[in-house]
């Protein structure tokens, strides 16, 4: 290492640690009386949000809580949420944000291995606790969270409703400065096997992920999304990826907060409407529903600007929103990230075409924000060319990165093979930085010395007039390491074989969009194509049944 | 110390130290042709920025510079100046930007007293270098900066000219990782008294400052000065402060920018109009000067915002520029916290004004930035009232501030007396958290138990109509431990005596704006009041004199 001239502890000792406290200092310092939202239920200003979280503090220490003891949240996306988001981790311990559609065994699973000291759970969720009961082990305590004024009656041993615990709570506790790289936060991550693997973030880290995010989503005209006459609603849940970080950012600024609880489709589009909501993050499929109700075709929408993120944001969905006058743009991140690494950024000139014509920039991945180092590398680990073709997996390095994850280091130490983080992505990188992710690693197939990505080849192959579906993924092959196989539907009353989708295949490599070893040399045509509990292509499933 | 669950080093292993380079990575990214402008002399673009930092970094190892050297600039405000702000960090080195504006003698004492090992020069200041060379101690190398094709014969042993230089060297480095706390830059405060102290920031600090100030100064609907549309120009100069920090945040964000070289005041107002530059920082005095050129007459100034800092920004300054469309805003800091602490914040109902009716707000020194505790304290250091009416002295808290000076730790625990900077600023908060200095606290007048602001009185005693000008000082009185003691220059042609001015004042402590011991009983009649060398009032010399 470089013998820099590094500050010695004692010239270094007003360092003052990043920690999420400080987060909480300039929002009701510049808008005292702005606004946080529970849907149709009540608000409260910016300075009430503080002293709130000071009671939670004083509650939670009254109910044993203790620096370095985890503390869970079972809640819809509500103010309740955010004034956990910064109690806990505030007082020193670590919040574990339940992701509440897990199945009961897999939540008692993430409860057991976070060791939780004590849970805040909404009436709802109740009886999934009580189920699982007896399989949890290192709770103590159990906190109700109510809409109404009067809780649920439980079996858990509860020491009481949230309102009337703040209530009874002092309304000032003096928070603690510690450790920057203390841990404030944890969640799981839901792979398609095996257990749920738990990623942890530091206040340190939490901190340059809200700087950071604030000037990117802010600086830029080309994706002016977090800004002081912004009025901000999520629309991903709370629990998964702290809502992308985005409360916290919209905190330290000072903005107009709604919180939705539930997703109903019609309730956010009729909240947007009322309260003129301006940004929210989403995944496609929400989108697709709020798309779908009956309120949205009274709405103005011009004004609604979105991050789409979770899965690709598609020409379809995007164009379906620029005929409502919604702006979408794509996010990229995942648990492991923080999230944010990068967000499509349109250049002036885009932005001044009709909102029709900016969908092409709208739906790449984009480029990355301030602070992190993307790169696109092959299965040796060496970068790969940025000419929009070749493709590599993507790796990252930042500042927000998970550097493990819990109780599983071998995990943790593959994750991040050859100090670069693995997103398991695969994408091309433009000549002008810019990435569009093209499959996952595990379902991209290596055949001939190149990378096939199975999405592009599906799109191929379902462009056959007599195609209704397709999913490929590669199988072992001796020569070209992998060979595509395909699994096809077709459209009623159509007929296509083998070879028909081999000629249509074929002109695609005549004009040199695919190499002839894309072809696959193997398709059966099916009824049905396998899917997963949330309606992805089953590709594991397929890929073991050609075994 | 709160026992909270820390990361543990291995488990902490990824976690990407905050260093100058990062900020490098976006810029170019996002604008990979976007402009860098040098006066009416030549630009280049950012790709070519990167290239010449890496160009410069081997350089600079070519001419012996390893990590833990320091290596000290004396140049304009120019883009080889911004190249320096990056690679000599970059490379592990300490960058010293040296006052050019200095006494000799005082520019060597700085240059012996932060172990300089190289200077990098510009043909202007060859003389005064020359003139001190067998002063200088740990220098070995010189770097010749010229802005013609051939260097200015010089005594000085130099490695070269620098065009020559990086057009010799290699056109990539490998810039190295190392420890965050590594010192980045040091710089001289000019004290009135004693030596320049040195303050110097890490990387770290360096990092943390430049992503709250794209924050600050781009999510603020307020306060849009920074955003990626704007074209940035520094009118303070780039070895006081970093130019305020703001070339790193501009170059963060790939923003234009604009360099001046020397500050003629003609010069500026010209670059401003042909580059249609939208935000610059100064001080009240190059503002005046460059309002009174011929050149400003004929210029679109209402897309020009300006941070005004140094001195207060004056209703009269805020006035004569809002007829020209100058958006004015008060900035504070000071060098010793990076410097950016807080800045004018007007609501946007202030903004629907007519920007004549918007001085009051402007002329504010504002609310702190993100991440900035400020308070003000008394002489034991409690808080004192947030009622816009209490004095006390601006203390502050944040990630960037020096921990020290250099080598002179005794004046650094005084900085920090109580684990918080002193700025040595009196100021009084409002209830909304808006601060307005008052005065120095060394010039502020502790009467009858409370302060009196110098300031205050000398703009009371100067509303008599007899009264050209005043200055104001604290002289030790037994009963009130200090009484108000004014001189007073008359304009021409007027008389008046010491109970005119007393009566004058009585109506202040009759409308309860001052208290009655705030009336001197002592004023000296003078012709000139004695002025320190940059113009402001010496009360130091007065309060001497009065001994």
């Amino acid at each position: 290492m470089a013998q820099t001239r590094v500050l010695p502890a004692a010239e270094n000792a007003h360092q003052y640690p990043l920690l999420i406290k400080q987060l909480l200092l300039s929002g009701p310092r510049y808008s005292p009386d702005q606004e946080i939202v529970y849907a149709n239920r009540s608000k409260y200003t910016y300075t009430d949000l503080v002293e709130r979280i000071h009671r939670l503090a004083n509650a939670l220490t009254d109910a044993g809580v203790k620096p370095g003891d985890t503390v869970a949240v079972m809640d819809w996306d509500t103010p309740r949420y955010l004034e956990c988001f910064f109690a806990i981790p505030m007082i020193g311990a670590v919040l574990h944000t339940v992701n509440v559609r897990l199945a009961p065994e897999q939540i008692v699973y993430t409860m057991n291995h976070a060791e939780d000291d004590v849970v805040l759970v909404h009436d709802d969720f109740l009886p999934i606790l009580e189920g699982v009961r007896d399989e949890i082990k290192t709770v103590k305590t159990y906190i109700q969270l109510s809409d109404e004024k009067t809780a649920k009656d439980t079996k858990l041993e509860t020491a009481g409703e949230y309102e009337a615990l703040l209530a009874g709570a002092a309304a000032e506790f003096d928070f603690p400065d510690f450790d920057e790289n203390s841990i404030a936060t944890t969640f799981y991550t839901t792979g398609t096997t095996g257990n749920p693997k738990g990623v942890f973030f530091s206040h340190r880290q939490l901190v340059l992920h809200t700087l950071t995010m604030t000037g990117s989503l802010s600086a830029y005209d080309e994706l002016p999304l977090l800004r002081s006459s912004s009025v901000y609603m999520p629309v991903t849940p709370m629990f998964h990826v702290h809502a992308w970080g985005v409360p916290y950012a919209a905190t330290m600024m000072g903005i107009k907060q709604v919180y939705p609880g539930r997703y109903e489709p019609e309730l956010l589009v009729d909240l947007i409407k009322e309260h003129k909501v301006t940004f929210s993050h989403c995944v496609p499929t929400i989108m697709q529903m709020m798309m779908g109700t009956e309120s949205i075709k009274t709405a103005d929408l011009s004004n609604w600007q979105v991050l789409i993120g979770g899965s690709a944001l598609t020409k379809g969905l995007c164009d379906a929103g620029a005929k409502l006058g919604i702006r979408m743009y794509t996010a990229y991140g995942m648990s492991e990230t923080c999230p944010l690494l990068s967000a499509s950024h349109l250049k002036p000139e885009d932005l001044e075409l009709p909102l029709e014509q900016q969908t092409a920039k709208r739906i790449k991945t984009g480029i990355a924000v301030p602070m992190v180092e993307l790169e696109i590398v092959d299965t040796s680990g060496n970068p790969v060319a940025h000419d929009g073709e070749a493709k590599g997996e993507v790796v990252a390095r930042a500042p927000w990165l998970t550097q493990s994850y819990f109780k599983e280091p071998a995990k943790g130490e593959e994750l991040w093979e050859g100090g670069w983080l693995h997103t398991g992505d695969v994408a091309s990188m433009e000549p002008n930085n810019t990435l569009t992710i093209k499959d996952r690693i595990k379902d991209v197939i290596k055949t001939g010395g190149e990378w096939l990505s199975s999405l592009d080849l599906e799109n191929l192959i379902s462009q056959h007039p007599a195609v209704a579906g397709a999913a490929v993924v590669g199988i072992p092959d001796e020569k070209w390491g992998e060979r595509p196989y395909a699994l096809v539907t077709l459209k009623p009353g159509e007929q296509a074989n083998l070879e028909d989708i081999q000629s249509h295949l074929q002109h695609y490599v005549d004009s040199g969009e695919i190499n002839k070893w894309a072809i696959p040399s193997q398709i059966d045509f099916v009824d049905d194509i396998p899917k997963t509990s949330v309606g992805k292509i089953n590709k594991k499933l397929i890929r073991d049944q050609m075994q």
